[in-house]
């Protein structure tokens, strides 16, 4: 969905006139420190639309953590091209760039617009009612639970399916769309904003597996014991951090084979089975919501308004009214870039659950499923 | 897809007068022996056509084995409701089943005839040109590929993505078709058919990530050392065996964690990820090959056909021809049911490729992805 708002934006930003150039820097911010710019003044349209309907970044992505040094290096490469405006597509560490970025500018009176244009499956931003990225992600979550639980039911067992979200549960949650039928699963759902206590998981198991034979579990990779300790770190042999001090969840199949384990052991029961959702949760071609996708493009669009606007800086949220409405709203960066937005409770059911207020938030981001049926 | 078959084989049964009852029998086997039998004769015809879209198996699955014993007891339930006619839609397990059966039968001069239909994402069946399911599931590793490589290039890092397939490479050979550019992923590709050896493997991965700065790779959950000992056996602490002796190789992230451990440690790369695709593969909701969805109905439909035109058993196989038609014949259920088939050499580049004979051989089965574009 990147694409989409990279190419909403590129797209409005040439209706302005007053616009003479229009870059994208590769790798984001490592890209304008190397000069790795590449001119999208007048790339050609049809190819920018064949650009926005593919996964991934065109532009490339950055784990690059901007200080008072890197902005001033940064900057001089932007003033030698008299760029005036800033656009950065991204999540929380994006948001919190984009803040350094603004407060370095006008501690120099360089007078860049800096405007921070939300992305993230994670869904974990501050303020907007929901994330571009996420709708997609959430049906991918969504149609793997599906098919998973048809699957189990043709041979039962215990399936434990890990989902990405890092500390925010949104996209586990979501597997609750995958339910159509009464005893379908995903029967249990671990989200990071609850404590996951490992016995009372085994338990919950148990009694599943109990009444239908079979049990779907839907287990978040933020997962974290009582003391707050995710608990695919505490058995994580070696811990990487990235440049922003996130540990990595993802790109492992540990969290997931350790409860398989657990259930193995202390269940007994025989047939075990799980999956890491893994990086297909973000990036699987061919899987994308059509809601999601308008308001990617939206984004970028009302991104370069508000910045054609005035003498604004911030980051796009976008607001929710009634069944299903969205406007678009600028608010200051440091709103957003100051921490990140976990499940509300009004969402959550106890420990291994999600709410009915949680499907109507999120059953008209992701759109209808191919539907199924059952003999 | 196997839905698709059932379906095909029901709605022509009802083609044929001298068919006066169908019923499907939950779990195969097993449901016929505990008489869970399901009576599809009058089944609404367009409930059946949301059933031939849904994934999994709509009857379910078993992995019992039959012997002598077994089909005494089956012989009892099926001679009550005057059965004549037995279609198993399934892979080799299934065949070696039919066989089992069909030897039983003519043993106690039961005339009962046995069909074998097959079904297998594997692609490992014997005689047959290829084997419904497994162009969907194809369809599924190289859109999963495709997207991971955009994904991969725009971080870049090591990616391994480990694939199904037990101890044939149809499905991991599959994730070629998410090339698209020359330096687009995957770059590496590891079939059980050619002996994984974990020293070349570093150094193949080294090799590519100083050409590219990154590095994808598709491995197969089979591989296997020079001794013939597949990997992910060798590092396992337990290993389960079903009825028919075959290990669990899926449901499990040990295999692609391994070897991203050993990536880290001998190939000082940072930035490493392993997702081992799961099974999603045979069950992801949406992602269907229309040469598959077809193919699949029509093998049920031409079993049935086979099986009323005269004194038959056997198993239906496809052949191609040219580029590309497919025709169906009724071959000895023991030319299916004696082994597994395994890439053949011609479709094997060295030890870590593949060739241009086996795109030719997988891309109609398949169709075409989503169109992607780069900047």
């Amino acid at each position: 969905m990147i694409n989409q708002t990279l190419v909403g934006v590129v797209l409005e930003l040439r209706k302005n006139k007053q616009v003479s150039k229009i870059y994208g820097a590769r790798h984001g911010i490592a890209g304008i420190l190397k000069q790795d710019l590449v001119d999208l003044t007048d790339y050609p349209a049809d190819k920018l639309e064949l650009i926005a309907k593919t996964p991934g970044s065109a532009l490339g992505s950055t784990r690059d953590k901007a200080d008072d040094e890197y902005c001033k290096k940064i900057f001089a490469v932007l003033k030698t091209r008299d760029i005036e405006f800033l656009f950065w597509i991204g999540g929380n560490d994006g948001a919190s760039n984009c803040g350094i970025i603004n407060a370095a500018a006008k501690a120099e009176n360089y007078e860049l617009h800096v405007i921070h244009v939300p992305k993230t499956i994670d869904n974990d931003l501050l303020v907007t009612d929901h994330c571009p990225g996420f709708g997609s992600a959430a049906k991918f979550v969504a149609s793997a639970f599906s098919g998973v639980n048809l699957d189990n039911a043709s041979l039962p067992g215990v399936y434990i399916g890990v989902v990405m979200g890092r500390h925010a549960g949104f996209l586990t949650a979501s597997s609750i769309l995958a339910k159509k039928y009464p005893d379908d699963g995903p029967h249990l759902i671990y989200l990071p904003e609850k404590p996951f206590n490992i016995i009372r998981f085994v338990e919950d198991v148990k009694n599943v597996y109990e009444k239908y034979g079979r049990c779907i579990v839907a287990v978040s990779e933020g997962v974290a014991d009582e003391d707050g300790v995710p608990i695919a770190i505490k058995l994580s042999k070696q811990i990487e951090r990235d440049a922003h001090g996130n540990v990595q969840l993802s790109g492992s199949g540990m969290l997931g084979d350790l409860l398989a384990d657990e259930i193995r052991a202390k269940a007994g029961i025989k047939r075990v089975r799980a999956d890491t959702l893994g990086y297909l949760q973000r990036s699987f071609l061919g899987c994308v919501s059509e809601t999601d996708s308008k308001e990617a493009r939206e984004v970028g669009v009302q991104a370069v308004k508000f910045a054609m606007s005035g003498d604004v800086d911030g980051s796009v949220v976008m607001k929710r009214t009634g069944d299903y409405k969205i406007s678009y709203e600028l608010v200051d960066l440091l709103r957003v870039a100051g921490g990140t937005k976990a499940m509300p409770d009004e969402f959550i059911d106890g420990t291994n659950g999600v709410t009915d207020a949680f499907i109507n938030y999120v059953k008209l981001l992701v759109g209808e499923l191919p539907p199924i049926y059952r003999l």
